[in-house]
């Protein structure tokens, strides 16, 4: 069989050293004779993988102490709804509209309380992200996504909020680089990109949010249970836990998250450069300046040509290279477990593409 | 290494058919080069996925047309709230509190409005099923929890609730038995015991109950999106849902549900037996007419004993026999994978123990 190559916006491919080993104690875990799947979520083995896993996530990311790292479930999507219902009811939050994630996070808020759009780049389809913003002054939080999977665009740098806590879905870009937890109030992001197989959703919350949210809202719904039961209150999702371990120590093995970024920025540059150096036949789609370093969007001449492009490429074992069905085109997602190698290949078989499709 | 039996309450053990195939694709699912956790959820072979294992647990669990199958996340513990939520709000519902599960399910519905507790065995410590109830005429509906994993104790019958839907909370015997769905309006399980790995909680509903959910509510913790999306409102803890689909197969070949629950009938016997034919040495602690076949809780003469008995027992290859902290004693759970020859096994180590420790 021949190696594929996965580029779809997710969920992504994981590192095939992790995959191996779990494939390898899928039956046995630590010589228990029990697979990890068949433990009860109480016992020292699976409490030793929880919490290793809890414990390189801090390292990784440089977490600060005052914030509390959690395991829920229900992906970004929850998230939406959760975070107003704990930190809006009836206040006011400013939020960045840069695409479909965006405005799905606005629209849920929308039902708990008074959202101000302090900045939208919708005039120019989500093709960039905007630089200046009409923050609020007692908004509750501001709300951002880092990454956008359908536009193709990503924040270099967060904003400046001035002591309002900064919310940020980091669900397609977590991991890929070293953030600054300035300003930062809570980070989420689903597990299906750069942390593990779907069916995780990891939230970083500062303390002091936490004790701040909202009471009497039913008990898996508030931060405060998951917080103060260590993502134990009820049974975890263990299995998707224990992948998540080891994708953070696949990670460390690359350097931590500054090996990981220098390796990201190769693969996007490697892609990028390929699609500025086409004399204009494939077309990058996002502003220049906030191009992103994991959905890398663009055209070709015609729309006949990317179906063919995509059909000829997916024969060739590159695969998921079809834009998000929104705006056509095509995509090349390239999470941290897609390797240089892989996006090397996909632009030598560009380059082959264009020369044989005038 | 010696062969282990895992009698915890959860999460359970998991066919070891089923463990071997999942090892053997863990990296290459359906010769597509990619895992099953590494592909779209949008994907052909995703999609046959999980279509595969709704219709396998439709036809396995003779779930009527007008019923909606949803695999969602948060466990049951999520549930506890989302139907209040979506069924309650200011209105009337009927709950049977036989134990710790009950309650948790009760707290969650006082949020939302009223609930009239109509029957209670809180009176014996949760050790038996209530026959009588104080039923409400105008409940939205009747909730119940067919087995107690903490109290050991199951629903024989289910009550009859003269066309006010019936909810149930499956997540420890569901699949481990045929049951019938007159009055039954919603049953919903986590899928840690006879489902598959934690991370999917799995909801059965009828269309009307869909229909008649509540508006206004936040997107994911609406029935109606995720009956209306067929579980791919956003994306769906794809490896969980492959592995049910997997152990749905597994019950099939063991002659469906009628095939398992005569096992299970067999299982449960050979413990009883083994705990009523002990001469007073071990006790069973649940009412003789509502003994789970699911979770066997027992005593030994005494807790020094007991733990003496817990102990031994796990050096011997039987783990997970320590009754639930809140009642102490012991527990042996026989979910679905736990084979007849386990069960044969650990009572010839009860025999053997009562004998040695007079």
């Amino acid at each position: 069989m021949a190696k594929k190559y996965n580029f779809f916006a997710g969920p992504a491919i994981l590192p095939q050293e992790v995959m191996k080993k779990a494939q390898a104690e899928l039956l046995d875990f630590n010589g228990i004779g029990l697979s990890i799947m068949e433990i009860s979520h109480r016992s020292k083995d699976f409490e030793a993988v929880i919490n290793g896993a809890e414990t390189k996530i801090r390292t990784l990311l440089g977490v600060p102490e005052n914030f509390s790292v959690m395991f829920l479930q229900g992906g970004a999507s929850l998230q939406f709804g959760m975070i107003p219902m704990n930190l809006l009811i009836g206040k006011k939050a400013d939020y960045v509209n840069t695409g479909a994630w965006a405005k799905k996070a606005i629209k849920e808020a929308k039902l708990f309380g008074m959202v101000n759009v302090a900045a939208s780049s919708e005039d120019k389809n989500f093709s960039y992200i905007p630089e200046t913003f009409n923050f609020t002054a007692d908004a509750q939080y501001v709300h951002i996504t880092s990454n956008e999977t359908i536009g193709g665009v990503q924040w270099m740098n967060f904003p400046e909020t001035n002591s309002v806590p900064l919310i940020i879905d980091m669900s397609s870009d977590i991991f890929s680089r070293k953030i600054d937890f300035k300003n930062i109030g809570m980070i989420y992001a689903g597990a299906q990109k750069n942390i593990g197989p779907a069916g995780a959703t990891l939230v970083i919350m500062r303390n002091d949010l936490v004790e701040a949210c909202a009471d009497g809202l039913t008990t898996m719904l508030s931060y405060k249970t998951h917080a103060k039961e260590k993502s134990m209150y009820n049974t975890p999702p263990c299995f998707i836990i224990y992948i998540i371990k080891l994708v953070m120590e696949w990670i460390e093995s690359h350097g931590g998250l500054a090996g990981i970024e220098k390796i990201n920025n190769e693969k996007a540059k490697t892609l990028y450069d390929a699609i500025d150096g086409s004399n204009g036949y494939f077309k990058g789609t996002a502003a220049l300046k906030d191009r992103s370093k994991m959905n890398v969007t663009f055209r070709l001449p015609s729309e006949e040509l990317e179906e063919k492009f995509i059909n000829e490429a997916k024969k060739a074992g590159f695969i998921g290279l079809k834009g998000h069905r929104s705006v056509g085109g095509c995509r090349a997602s390239l999470y941290n477990a897609m390797s240089l190698e892989g996006v090397s290949e996909l632009t030598q078989f560009m380059k082959k593409f264009a020369a044989e499709n005038k």
